[in-house]
């Protein structure tokens, strides 16, 4: 197969992967996979809220708006700024809230939401949609810590080279949302919570620091933590207060697995990497070619990724696997790029120049590498596509591919080659997926 | 399965694999797998010569010698110093010379080879035998050309950036043997070249740097190498000149393919990553493990491949693949290892240790990193064995797996918790597997 006609599979199976994980189709999903759950909504005496935070926000609102309209009491989703989507969906406000760093609105709005779940009666239904960036945009400090008490505990934690869970354990601990504290607010009503995940192997109470999911870790637990990277000294004061009087007991802890609030939440995943990568397994299959997922898991650094990806893509053409050509394998994860460079690009996009640079002489195959947000890095590129004369064609044009990766400029490598995936913002984000197309 | 049944299963794998390249059965299974050269060679009226070089070239000898005893009217086998094996073979010279820099022993072997094969006739056949380092052992300048000249030329190139394809054009035009050169030197008579392949992906032309394989490279070839790199006013004279001479016409270049001396030679892979590597999936497959190949490519930094190793054994673990549990996916290839550190270690304890960190808290799952030639880097484990438990029993023991990792110090972290992969010398190097487990 030439490589015109790989890219053009490679493009279905693109589409369809993104289709699988669309906010507003994967929201119609569960509910067509779950009529209980609708007949719930539709039918309860009681009233129905609408919550949540995160990119997809809007769409996931909108998709809940068309399925249940009047059913809806009201509600409140906070979403990226300019994330607002194109029709307001009826009685939800939808808001915008900064994104990474939580701001003033955001935490207006988290406090809109705590107000409406105040109001619950054990005979309402709260519908919860949670979507990558729900963490930082739903913010809501507990009482007597301030945003920038936060984003100065962030700093000196990350300064200390604790790790993203540490740091997790304790903002769950100067929060009133995350790690269940949302479950908290809205008991005694029934919870669904529909989450898209944006975290590698979909850990529930990760994802948006899991607002209606028990939290294991304690107040002893964070505090063990301060006191490992010894900044029981330099963190602000009203947090060291709080953590403190938490380990003393004068203030409630995170609700614990088995807490009887969650007998009546429900969480699940509705769009997930694994959703996505099956889709695609299937639209290959569709396609002719023989498919098969390996993992969803995969992390390291872009480039080295890159170089393995060409391994098992030169397995594929040279037979090695029980897979026949034309043959596609599917990867899902996310990598990681240690800059060194100032050039433009992302972690696909470098992973993808690190693939075409092993894969140099070995034709019938293409890689590509996506990040299913359509947004790779700080580019308008969801990723590239990447072949075994890649680097030849990029030669005649007088660019030298290893010098590309050295400086972390894929973007304006494969923009001159014509080798980027531009799809536009997806409005969803399950991580990235990789493909490896053998011909046959 | 608990650990201790993985590791079984991952030591009759391992066992299975070595054997299916253990020099001496390998050339068994050649001539039993070809009938037709071994009778050719039992009753030809000619004369039989055995040439060769490579760290496996005793047991290879040996193994000659036992198929076809007094048929065989001489040879000459370079190995490595201490390498000789146990039982000289009757009629075959094994010499000792210095590798991986190559000495005045070894090129008074090559002479001595040289010399075996100046007296061929048509009628003759012979037999070379060729394994890892073969490239070092046989070493014979061209006229004119000092053992001197050949380091000082490799270490300018080194120092000028080049690849190693590169420095092997330039070293085939500086040699008599290399890039076809033994083939020609044997012409008339009838060869047949069993290469125990360390290369990854077998090409002839490379491993050893194929002495009786054509070379498609030119002086004119070499030449622009030097002049991309400006060494022409910085290399030996005598290479220099030869290359000059070389691209005026006034030296044979080496033969190139099509050339009439290839028509009776015949370059067999008898051992490779690929043969260890399937023969690692059947023994899976004997042991209940449903098991699959997925490429001999595998290439990049050990540490990063050992986290993408790891999500592959999530993937396993959470069901993600075809592959019903218990199961067993096998790579193969050959990673590297950039040092920041001053531990102790090889390529396959360092993508160990990177995939036990990645591994925490997932049980039920085993990863085998393991060096064929049973020395991983500069000590005597051929790897180690990782698994989800692997971080957490260090710190029982006060270590800390990423401190370790961040010193190139696998082998002290893995000789404390009894996972070293201890093998002794195999006597065989088909570079390395991965294998990946997973319990029911």
């Amino acid at each position: 197969m030439n490589d015109n006609q790989l890219r053009d599979v490679a493009w279905k199976i693109m589409r369809a992967a993104l289709a699988a994980v669309d906010p507003a189709r994967a929201v119609k999903n569960y509910f067509a996979a779950h009529p209980d759950a609708a007949a719930h909504i539709q039918t309860t005496p009681g009233r129905v809220f609408v919550v949540g935070a995160g990119k997809a926000g809007a769409p996931m609102a909108q998709a809940v708006a068309e399925l249940f309209g009047n059913a809806i009491a009201g509600g409140c989703v906070i979403v990226k700024t300019g994330h607002t989507g194109k029709t307001p969906p009826p009685n939800i406000d939808v808001r915008q809230a900064a994104h990474p760093v939580p701001d003033e609105s955001g935490l207006q709005a988290a406090r809109q939401i705590e107000q409406l779940l105040a109001q619950t009666t054990p005979d309402d239904t709260v519908l919860c949609l949670i979507s990558g960036g729900g963490s930082a945009l739903l913010t809501l400090p507990a009482e007597g810590i301030s945003l920038a008490d936060l984003q100065e505990t962030t700093r000196q934690l990350l300064a200390a080279g604790s790790t993203i869970n540490e740091i997790n354990t304790i903002r769950k601990h100067l929060s009133a949302v995350k790690g269940g504290g949302l479950a908290r607010m809205a008991a005694p009503a029934r919870i669904y919570t529909l989450i898209l995940s944006d975290v590698v192997g979909d850990p529930l109470e990760v994802i948006a620091s899991g607002p209606t999911v028990p939290d294991p870790s304690t107040f002893a637990d964070a505090w063990a933590l301060v006191e490992r990277y010894r900044l029981q000294n330099s963190l602000p004061a009203a947090v060291a207060q709080r953590l403190r009087a938490g380990v003393a007991g004068l203030v409630a802890d995170t609700p614990k697995p088995g807490n009887p609030i969650f007998e009546h939440v429900q969480n699940q995943i509705i769009g997930s990497n694994l959703i996505a990568a099956r889709a695609a397994v299937q639209a290959a299959e569709s396609a002719g070619f023989s498919a098969q997922l390996l993992s969803t898991f995969v992390e390291g650094e872009a480039r080295e990724v890159g170089r393995v990806v060409a391994g098992l893509a030169k397995g594929l053409l040279k037979n090695e696997t029980a897979l026949a050509r034309p043959a596609c394998l599917v990867l899902g994860g996310e990598t990681t790029v240690t800059l060194k460079g100032s050039g433009k690009g992302g972690r696909n996009q470098e992973m993808a120049l690190a693939a075409a640079i092993a894969l140099q002489g070995w034709p019938n195959a293409l890689v590509v590498c996506l990040g299913t947000d359509g947004n790779d890095g700080p580019t308008d590129a969801a990723g590239a596509f990447a072949d075994g004369n890649t680097v030849a064609r990029a030669r005649a044009q007088g660019l030298d591919a290893p010098d590309f990766l050295n400086r972390n400029d894929a973007y304006h490598f494969f923009e001159a080659l014509d080798q980027l995936i531009i799809t536009g913002p997806t409005n969803t984000n399950v991580n990235d997926l990789t493909l490896i197309l053998a011909g046959r």
